[in-house]
């Protein structure tokens, strides 16, 4: 990350608290670790943003619905997921700074202090070694390529270190009341297998004809080793998932529509599609056939936001597997080739699954904008937010240009008018040029003034935070006007 | 809960799953006591709830922003809160049978009991015993009364009774990598925490003044010892809560109106006014000058559904207390009495807080019908959900008469324009009849059926869910027609 780029990213995370989008959580107590709350226009924006994955996936897809599965989960389908066995990492831990590391990362970075120097066959042999160890899950082998390189702690500055372990990344807790019956249960690491274990529920309570989709919103927990850069990592965290199901052999086209569907959602905002781009991952998840990144070119360079895996019938069989249920679909559709209906098989699915706080910071970056506005005469300046109008907190800005000769009212019953169809602010402090600052600083794509003439033949000033232009226009046709510019038809 | 309303109460849990509403948690591996999955149209209803509660209380109100805590919070605030050492159950063991009661409702049995025999005097002495031993904790006393009483386990019918033990409702887990910085830490028992001790960022980040609230809607986490009643009492819920922060002395003119307020928010959607009524606690927890619920009767009885509590300045001074923060409001308005500014002041909070899941299962019980519709000539019935069309989850479902000459591509052609704003449901299966029917079971408010006419002069046919009455109307207007219908202003 340059100076520039990192001063950037700075800025953002202060304008975030600042102005009410993200604040740490438990601050008066000195904060948690990598877990943040979401203030008065964050939790807007957030919102925003949800509803526009669901219109666009539940809403315009007759063949997807929604559910809201809980976080609490019947641990046995953690097992069956392979979370309890495979979702760790292997850790290391330096006796003498106490300090623990995922041993992977130490040799990574090895590799990358190798590469840099030009010692290519050095890197290029223990990625090898690395990559065997990880495979054959051999945590002697890890260690000793730790020693072997001279890998030193790096507060410590010692090679004192453990073995090598497994951490698992699930939160655990204990649920029930009678000693005997209390049991050790796991906070939902992902929101996917709330949708596997309901598959045949909503099949059949929903009539649903394959292929069809079930989506999800909704928080997932890792206890991250490492949890850092602001909400890209968080303990606690927000996914929208959608599976979609379908027939054995079909998986292909289906992930290759999704890949395009989903770009294609993100670049509807408006977003330059120059800071989007595809990454196909090479070594693939045991549950995979094909996957697909999209990423996000932040301050700190690309970055997963969504990801796109052809997850085959992995999960459904696992859960048939283990539950002893059949978590089969039966096609009454003719397969031409046999002349005979397709008949009972375990769908493969294909997973859109986009972390909505990543999202969010994508957004905030993505608009944040410090705007130099100097002419000759003076040295000006503002910072704006460049949301998409479908995404502000605030839709529009009301203010009275003075608090007397019955502004206020007149703003207030304007008001009051649009207030129920779109999130609108009150403001009657300071000067006009400061509250439209303030306005800009949150988003807001309109400001209205109410003003004497107003009064006299009920027109009122727009101005438009992108262009700073003003117009007078009737207050009889800012509900027109307002729901024009926010419509979920400009994006969908 | 008599004959008949028990078998209602069943119907509507077999009718929830049946249609997609509320499914167990992890059925497949037989469930998880007392988590619930929101199925596809639970999901849309619920989160329509959700709306109408954010509109009314964010929206509409300049004076309240809503904001979005995570549910990991620091495990100081449980602490300054109370609940580390007071949100808990008096818990006895039977040694025989192994099961674990609370002391309290064992002794609240027998006092039951008492009064079902009308021996009131020992009742009352009891009550007044218990409420001793529980008012100065005194757990060895209670235990006492239960061996004086002689109450046996109803399952092994024994007195073999353990100690009474204090057992915390709070969900624990660890988090952090590094094990000696491993803390516990909670799942939050309440969001009310989340908005006291984000106060001052909200306060000060959004300009507010007092009076001013701040809402939030999130998941909220108790391990209940007798969890029961379908999705009235949950491992897992969610809460819709709002703390309104005003100045010292003025809290019962603003309990008093948030508590008329809340109810108007109810009867807003046409429930009879019969089934609401006020509770007022006359046993106030230790941070309240005053609280009533507002209780709906369900079909086992009338159960809160909303609490309006004034709760003093305890949590923001706890938190000061324990934080070492200052959480003061400066108030610059003129004390009449004084001549000079109000100063500072830590605020008295009043809360309004309601339980989305109660007032889901509220919404659909009430608007469960199993309606006979039988005539001279033969016997018909059919389940209707009459729910506010607001609320409803499905707001239209489409229907071509037949699925040739181009019916389907018309219906198809109409949804496509109706389906960014409103949740349309497309359906071809099936006489009219049976998929009107399928449709008054989830709540459809309006079924459109295209026809061959619809071909012709573009119209339709409108076929409305409670009168069952059909109309003709032009398809261009249905935008209008179905809009006037779900508008929120029906309700706000």
């Amino acid at each position: 990350m340059s100076a520039n780029t990192d001063e950037l990213f700075k800025n953002v995370i202060a304008h975030a608290k600042e102005y009410g989008f993200v604040f740490p959580s438990s601050e008066i107590y000195d904060g948690l670790s990598a877990v943040y709350d979401y203030g008065q226009n964050g939790a807007e924006l957030k919102n925003n943003i949800k509803t526009y994955w669901w219109k666009a996936m539940v809403q315009l897809n007759d063949n997807i619905v929604g559910i809201d599965s809980a976080i609490f989960m019947h641990p046995k389908i953690w097992k069956a997921s392979g979370h309890v066995d495979g979702f760790s990492d292997p850790m290391i831990d330096n006796k003498d700074s106490k300090k623990r590391y995922r041993a992977d990362q130490l040799l990574e970075d090895k590799i990358a202090e190798y590469d840099a120097s030009y010692q290519t066959d050095l890197a290029e042999r223990l990625q090898i070694e690395m990559d065997k160890a990880l495979k054959n899950e051999d945590l002697p082998r890890l260690k000793e390529l730790i020693l072997e390189e001279g890998i030193a702690c790096p507060i410590s500055k010692t090679t004192n270190w453990t073995d090598v372990r497994q951490f698992n990344l699930m939160f655990s807790t204990q649920v029930g009341a009678v000693a005997e019956e209390s049991d050790t249960i796991y906070l939902r690491p992902e929101t996917a297998q709330g949708i596997f274990v309901n598959f045949l529920n909503v099949q059949k309570s929903g009539r649903m004809k394959i292929p069809f989709g079930i989506a999800q919103i909704g928080k997932a927990f890792r206890n991250e080793v490492i949890a850092r850069q602001f909400i890209i990592r968080m303990r606690e965290f927000e996914q929208m998932e959608m599976q979609f199901f379908v027939r054995p052999g079909t998986q292909r086209e289906w992930f290759n529509k999704w890949k395009e569907t989903r770009l294609q959602w993100h670049l509807a905002l408006g977003t330059d599609a120059a800071k989007y781009r595809y990454h196909e991952h090479t070594k693939l998840a045991h549950y995979a056939d094909a996957a697909f990144d999209i990423e996000f070119e932040f301050p700190f360079g690309f970055k997963e936001v969504e990801g796109i895996h052809s997850r085959t019938d992995f999960d459904l069989s696992q859960h048939q597997q283990y539950s002893g249920k059949k978590m089969q679909y039966f096609d009454p559709e003719v397969d031409p080739e046999t002349g005979k209906p397709y008949g009972n098989y375990v769908p493969y699915v294909i997973e859109t699954s986009i972390g909505l706080d990543r999202m969010f910071l994508l957004t905030l970056i993505n608009a944040y904008e410090e705007e130099d506005l100097s002419t000759e005469e003076k040295q000006d300046s503002r910072t704006v937010l460049r949301l998409h109008p479908c995404l502000a907190p605030v839709k529009a800005a009301i203010f009275p240009l003075t608090k007397k000769d019955g502004l206020p009212e007149k703003a207030r019953e304007i008001m009051d008018k649009l207030k129920v169809e779109f999130n609108i602010q009150y403001e009657e402090k300071d000067a006009i040029g400061k509250r439209y600052r303030r306005q800009d600083a949150i988003g807001t794509p309109f400001c209205i003034t109410v003003d004497h003439q107003t009064l006299e033949d009920n027109t009122v000033t727009i101005r438009h935070r992108d262009s700073m232009q003003q117009e007078r226009v009737p207050a009889d046709q800012l509900d027109r006007i307002i729901g024009d510019l926010v419509s979920w038809r400009n994006v969908l």
